[in-house]
Parts: structure tokens; sequence; C-alpha cells
């Protein structure tokens, strides 16, 4: 029995990079965090210290930067496939990149009811999401949203689940549902218009929770990636990570009163977690796992 | 010489309270954060550990629910309003009230170009705040926001200032500014049509943020709130907190690049801040003290 | 009438400052936070955009980083007095100054029983902090702690308190009282051996939390400062602000349980907060109002 | 093709659990937060929303209070062991379970020399975690720890690393090394001296990072790792993520001032992020795939 090097990755996280672009008096404004790691031939830092093959996660940071003046950044799925291809194809040893981006939206101030040339204010806390992944010369885009909070004030049940010595919860026809979305998908392709189909998804996967009566969450959530997964032949698989933000019934009866679904306590914890993977039958999920592969989480 | 007992309040803080209101299939959709305080001839439980004086911070909180219930929320400020006369005037021994209140916006799903009935998606950070103070028979209301970022991408300055031995910052005649705005102002009665004027107030900081040319972020400072001063007589002062964001221009220098004002790393810390109030001159700050005051926070 | 500045400031927030002293083999290690903010005659920046009077907060940022390498940090009650003085003494224009400072703490890693000479892990949340405000000639410290999080998980009851209609919680003899301590006490001078006074300050603190039955928070709360004014005649006066971090005890009847105080929840939101002055009846709250003075908060 | 659904679990996130038990009149006092998530064969709530097999998430939530006060906490991982057996001994569509503990530390306050019998302060913010994973008749325990925040002054270099044209940052012999540690071990076996294991791993841990001279962070990261092992019989397999918590030297050289790594900014992003394995090579990472499974983050 030896000791060893296992899987590894290394790499600059969260980059902070804004872009402006001028069209005429007009300016666009881009708001990204960008995290790379890369993979590859790296025993010898690792085992002595050599530091040969170590591409500076300063270097990288850099990198980010001088492309998006090189080339304009584009949409992030681009510009994460070139970040990534660059890493892999100029560095012998690196065999492996991840690329992830963060997009924050910004909206343009509205003054006398025109949009600004160049003043913006921020468009709330969704994110729009591209991981990347670059393996040799295989690349899988896996996009997605987060941080979409949602809620459904009627609409929603649940009961019929099963009642151990545990079980105090009761049944109910009608609560509140919340959550918020986190949603990624994995794309059959590397060269997609990749805005249109984000703003599709998004819509779908908006849609989805707003129509579908609920009997769980699990239901919503498999409805929402089914849909996606009818309507956009572009994506392979959609997995949903979706907090149950839960919104209890407060208790007026002490009061003399009643509470027929008006008033709420917002919980902070705990929460339930539902998480689930919706994809096509003729998707082989071991082949893409690469595309999901992270280190070293739980 | 003998130790005695200061300036003092107790209450319960960040209650999560949402209420859901019908108005045939539609629902509308409420998300408040409640706060409350209250003062008074206290000493008892202080020196001894007798609570006759106290009101329970539990049974504050059950009284934000159940005048949620009892009288519909209504307008933050008057919730607060309502709420803190109660406590002043139930109690003998209570003599004063603050409650805090932050509203955290909705909106309702678009499905097929329609605003759904009862499906949300959350509006974003910023909030809308109260800060309600009752003391004996008197009354003021703080409104404001909190949380509202905003860029310009252009059209801001910054020079002229002066250069001691420490100074290395470059004069610049077009930097962004950015700012996470937190505003609060005093109202000069307590009977307004609240939403109505914060609607207002809120569209003149933005717009003057916007169209306001910069050469200093104190400079906006001062013309946002006197731009809202100016415009609505029921406002007396205007108090405002700026951290600037500072987007830094990245060297591309050493890449053989140009960098026109494209390409900007966001930093995090340390970040500028500037601090203002901007007032009638009628008005004396003293007079309406007891509507900012706090403890003990710096 | 006209429309006029009020009180303001601003400065640089939150420079993370690290320094590292050499004795011999031995490093020292010090982790600083620093905020800096200057008051004067600052009209002509916020009504005409003129700089002259502004010292940017860039430079208040450099002048940080200089001091600490020309004159040692020392103590941050000291480093935070010479910093608001050069200010102050150094532009005219400039009357006022507020200097904070929070401290970090790291602990040598033990090595076989013996501290490292130059590694460090981390000494957990809890902060020591201080306040500085300077005005023309004259001086304030006020320093303290914060995140001090402590636990009794006996020793505390709760009753006595008034029921009205919208009272349901129980009496109790037997409870959890648990808090974070933001602690804050103002000197009566501005030449002390700072750290041995922060030592035994924070030793009474949290002896007193510990030894003292407890049948309010406001009854701790007072104790604690009275404590700390009994034994430390250098303090003039001490605010304290203690969440009260309920932790409530599960009911575990439906599953044939008994709970004798030992399985309990410890909640987030919402919390009760004391908050409460206790201080010397010879000393004039007013008189040391500018130490506490801050804008725009609540 | 046909959409299907794939990889998914339940469960509730974050019990706030804190335990208190007594031994004459001293108390010992548990603070763990708790998540548990089910797996199994649960098509039918996601497909239908028939909730047959959906153990409810507030059943999960009070099964762990339940178990707290039934047979006491013990140690964190027998914890988890038990309740993930409960899970899936007791549904038999419940097939696997996932449960994840993190326990923060309380030490008891010092009063005149001697450790209090009831009070306790917060031992900072690292944490002692275990992740149990159970599946049919097997199972894992990975323990660890997260956010053991430690920093070297001196004794770390980095050079010999690729310059490219991206390439600005300069080599050095002399830097201050700072990381957050997330550390986490898999165990070869589900009955273990947890605490003593522990102990020793956070131990072993400590010590090589403060004494191994550095040329890499990813060579320290190996050497923890490899000292665990060598150390270490009952631990396969280490997974560390080190972020590099960039501190960088201050150029005082415009203020006329040397800088001989005395005087640092501590930045707070982006910062470099090392994450890797050390395991034994008779260790078949395939084999033990499951104990490391989550869904669906990167």
């Amino acid at each position: 029995m030896a000791i060893t090097l296992g899987p590894n990755q290394y790499g600059k996280a969260e980059v902070r990079l804004v872009t402006v672009e001028r069209e005429g008096p007009v300016r666009h404004l881009r708001d990204l965090t960008v995290s790379t790691s890369l993979r590859g031939r790296l025993e010898r830092t690792h085992l002595t210290g050599d530091n040969t093959d170590v591409v500076a996660t300063d270097t990288q940071k850099n990198t980010v930067y001088a492309f998006a003046k090189e080339k304009r950044v584009g949409e992030i799925e681009d510009f994460a496939l070139r970040l990534g291809r660059h890493f892999v194809g100029s560095f012998e040893q690196i065999t492996g990149a991840r690329v992830l981006i963060s997009e924050h939206g910004w909206d343009r101030i509205d003054v006398g009811g025109t949009p600004h040339d160049h003043a913006f204010s921020r468009a709330g806390g969704e994110q729009r999401t591209t991981a990347v992944t670059i393996q040799d010369d295989r690349a899988w885009v896996v996009s997605g949203l987060t941080d979409l909070v949602v809620l459904k004030s009627t609409g929603s049940e649940f009961h019929g689940f099963p009642r151990d010595r545990y079980t105090t919860l009761a049944e109910t026809d009608d609560r509140i549902l919340a959550t918020a979305v986190t949603a990624r998908w994995r794309y059959r392709s590397t060269d997609l218009d990749w805005s249109g189909s984000f703003t599709e998804i998004r819509r779908i996967l908006l849609e989805t929770f707003a129509t579908k009566h609920s009997l769980s969450l699990q239901q919503t959530l498999y409805a929402m990636g089914e849909a996606v997964l009818e309507e956009r032949d572009e994506v392979a698989e959609v997995r949903l990570s979706l907090p149950n933000k839960h919104h209890f019934l407060v208790d007026l009866s002490p009061f003399g009163l009643t509470n027929d679904n008006e008033v709420f306590y917002a919980a902070d914890r705990p929460y339930g977690l539902i998480e689930g993977t919706v994809l096509r039958d003729d998707e082989d999920p071991k082949d893409a796992e690469l595309a999901w592969y992270t280190l070293p989480a739980f």
C-alpha cells in the first residue's frame, strides 16, 4: 500500500468582471463572476513543490480580463468555452478545465419613460449561470439559474404521506408553496443560441411553477424539468434543487381570531430540500458524468 | 457617585410576516419583516428582575400577527403607527415605541402575457422601509429604501482633491459610479398617501442619480436629497448612506492591450462611504432627534 | 425656506490591514479592519462638486497603511487616535474624524505542545473594537467587543410579566439563556493601558453573565454593565446590545417522551433584542453625545 | 425517446438541535445542525403527486429530535448512522439515506480560574462535520472539519511557475500563506472511536500546515492529507478544499517607505482555490463513489 494523489483541480475563484461596451451614446453593461479551474498532470507540485506545471491562478485571472477585452465577452457560455479551451489548448499538462460564470442582471433606469443610455439599477438576486467543462477535446455546457425566488399563495396541497410514530404534520389541501429555484440543464451541443435558449427555459420554468397544481414539491420539480425537455430539444437533462421555504399558518385562536390562510410566519430553518434530475431515457447519465464533476464538496 | 440605568429599549426583532388577501380569484401578497421596541419605566426589571413592567417580546410578536389579521396590514407606515400607538396606549409604563418594518417586493409571474392570479416571483434585494417612533403623544415617521443598487457607466468625474504625501489616486474625468442606496426621509406628517409618496420619492432618487452629471459622490448625494425636498413638500429631511462601490479599471498594458473604460474589476472592500443629510433650513434637527434615535450602535 | 446641507461625513470603510512584526524567530500577527470618516467644512463638494476640501478616501486608506509601517500599530485605541488626530491636524477644513477598528484574534498553532513561531489559527468570530471620535481638540474613546456568543443552560428564569389578550408565553423558572454580546464602553481618558483594561472588562462581562442568576435578560444586562463600572474606574459608561437567541423546548409528548430541559430547537428569527446603557450618575450623557454620534443609521 | 426521472433525493435541511445533559451539577452542551435526505422508489410523488412513499420532511425533523432524547446524541457519526439506518430500515421504499451533521463547539466560561458548570462561550467558526451515507445494507462515514482558518506569516514560497503572455505575477520566496481548511476524510469502518480519531486528525492537519515548508499550496495540501493517512490507519482517503486567502504586500514606496513583509492587504475576492484528494493506492475511488455522492451541485 502506498499513498497517492487522487482527483484534484485548482484555479481562481470569483473574478469580478464588469464590462462596458459603447454603441453610439448607448452603453451596454455586463456584470460577471468568473471562476476557472484546471486539471491535468499536476503531480509535481503536489509531491515536491515543483511548480513547472502550475499555470498560476493569477495568470488565470489575468486571462479572464484580457479575453474580455480581446474578443468581447459575448454570451457567458461562449466566453467560458473560449477560456476553457484556451487553457487546455495552451498548456500540454493541462488536460481539463472547468469554467463557472454567474451573470448578474442590470436594468436601465427609466427617466421620464425612457430607458437611460448609461445608468442602471441592479435586477435582483437571481443569476444566470453556466458551468463549462473541457476534457481533452470534449466539452460540455451546463447552464442554469439560481436564486429565482417564487411563491404560490394557493394551488398547492400535501397529503397522503405515511404516518409513523414520529409523524405530527397535518394534511393540507391548501398551503403556500415557496422556493428559491436553482436549476441547471445540460445542453446537447456546444454551439447554440444561448441567450434565446435561456430566455425560453426560464419562461417555461416560471410558467410551469405558476400553473401546475401541486400535490407535492417533488411533482412540481418533475413537471418543471419535464416541460423544459418537452419544449426544448437542445436540452438533455435538467437538475433542480428546490428548498421548501416553509410558510406556516399562525395560530390566532388564542386571540379569538380565525386564520383562513391569511397570516403566515415565513421560517428560515429548517427547510425542506427537494433535489432531482429529469432526463431523456436515451441519455446515459454516466456519459456526461464529467459535466457535473466537482471536488470535494458533498 | 452611583451607578444608574441610562437609555434603554427592548423588543422583538425581525418578525417575518407574510399575508395573503383575496379579491375574487386574485390574491394579494405582502411580505414584511417587523421589529418592535419599547421604552419607558423599566428600572425594575433591570435592577431587580421584577418583570411587572415587561411586555414580553413574545407578546409583541403575537400582537404583530394578530393586528395583521384584525385590521389588515395596509401601508407599512400605518401598520407601524398602529402597533406603536397600541403599545404606548395599552401599557402605562410604556412611554415610547419604535417600530421598524421592511417590505420585500413580489411581482406576479407572467404566464402567456398575463400576470398570474396567485403565483409570484421575488422582486430583488431592494426593500421599502419605515421607522416609526412614538413618544408619549407624539409620533414621527421616517420612511426609506435600502439596497437599491445603481451604477452609471459614464457621466462621473473625480478630480481637484488635495494631494498630500499619502495621495496616489489619479484624477479622472470618466469613471464608473456605483452605489447601493440607503435613503431615509422624515415626513412632516403622520397621515399621508404613503404609497404614492414612496413611489414618487423613489422615482426622483433614481432619475437624479441617472441624470445628474457627477463631480463627486457627495454632489450626487446632495442633488438626490435636494430633488426630493424640492418636489415633495411632505418631506422635511432626507438622509442618504452611499457606499462607493469601486470599479477599478484593469491595467491591460502588460498584455499589449488598451483599456478605454471597457474592462473593470468590481472590488468588495474597502469601499468609500458617503453619508449626509439634506434638510429644510426652517427645520430644527434637534426637534426631530428622537425620530432617528437608536441604541447602542455607532 | 431653503434647502441646506445637514450633518454629513465620508471616509473609507473596511480597510483590511494585516501586519507582521519580528522578534528574533518569532512573528507577531495583527489583523485589523479599519474604517475612517471625516467631517468638517464640506459644503463645496456637496453643493458644486468642487473637491478642494475632499481628502480622498483613497488617501485615507493609504494613510492607514503608511501609519502601520511608520510607527507600528500598537493598541487599536492608540492607532485610531493617531489616525484621527492626523486627519484633523493636517487639513484645516477637517474638524472631526471618527475611526473604527475591529481586531480579529489569532492563536498560535500548538505543535507538540509548543506554540509555533509563525503559524496561527483564527480565534473565532469575536472581535475587539474601538471607535475613536475627534472633534477639534477633543477626543473620545469608546471600545468594546462584538459577537461574543454565550449561553447558560440553566440559572435563568422569566416570569411575572403582564398578560394581555395577546400574551401566550408560559412562565418559566428554568430556561436556556443565550446571546451574542455586543458591548461598548466609553473610557474617561484617552491615555490608558488599553490592553489590560480590555482583558479585565471582558473577564468581568463573562463572569457576570455566568454567575448572575437571571430573572430577565435586562437584569443580566444591567448586572454586566454595573460590574464593569464597579471594578473599572476608567470606564464612564457601558452600552450593551443583547439579542435573546431563543432556544425553545421541543414538544416531545406526541412521541410519548418527556423533555426535562434536555432537547431544544435553536431559532434564528425572530429574536428578542435587549439594549441598554449603564452609567455613572455624575456623567452627563449629553456631554459625550458626540462619542456615540453616527449617521444616518437608525 | 421518453422523459424520465433520474437521480433524486429529498429531506429536511439544517435542523438546529441543542441538547443539555446533566451530570450532578455539571451540564454538558451539544450544538448540532442536522440535515437528512432520503432516496428510493420515489417515482409516484414525482410523476403523479401520490405521496404514499414520501416520509414527510417534517417527520424527518421530528425523528431527529425524538432520537436525541431517546438514546442521547453521542458522537455525531453514531447519531447519523442511527438516523440513516432508521429511515432505510423502517420504510421499504427508502433504500438510501444521507445524514449530514455539523457540530458547533462551546467552551466553558472560566470564572476565577475554574470552568463554570453551566455557562459557555462559543468556540469560534470552525465546525466538526460528518456525512453518513446508507445504501441498502452498506454504510460509509465521511467526517471532517470546516472553516478552520489558518495562516503562516513566513515559510511559504511560490516560484518556478510557467510564464505566458498573461503572466504578471512576481516570484516570491517569502509570502503569507492563509487558508480556511475544509477537510473531509472517509473512514474505513463504521465503528470507531470517532472523537479520538477526530482529535488526532485535526492535530495532524494543523501541525503539518504549521511545520511543512511550503513551495505551493498544492504541496501543503498533499502533505496534510499524506500525514493523516500515514498516521491514521482508519482513514482511507482525505479530500481538502483550500481557498488561498491572498495577503498582498502593500506598495509603500510612493510614501518613501520600505515594506519588508510587514504590512499586508487581506483581499476578499478573487481567491485561489486548491482542491485535491490524497488516498491509499489500494483503494478504488469508484468503490466509495456513493460516499461522496450529492445532487445537483457542481
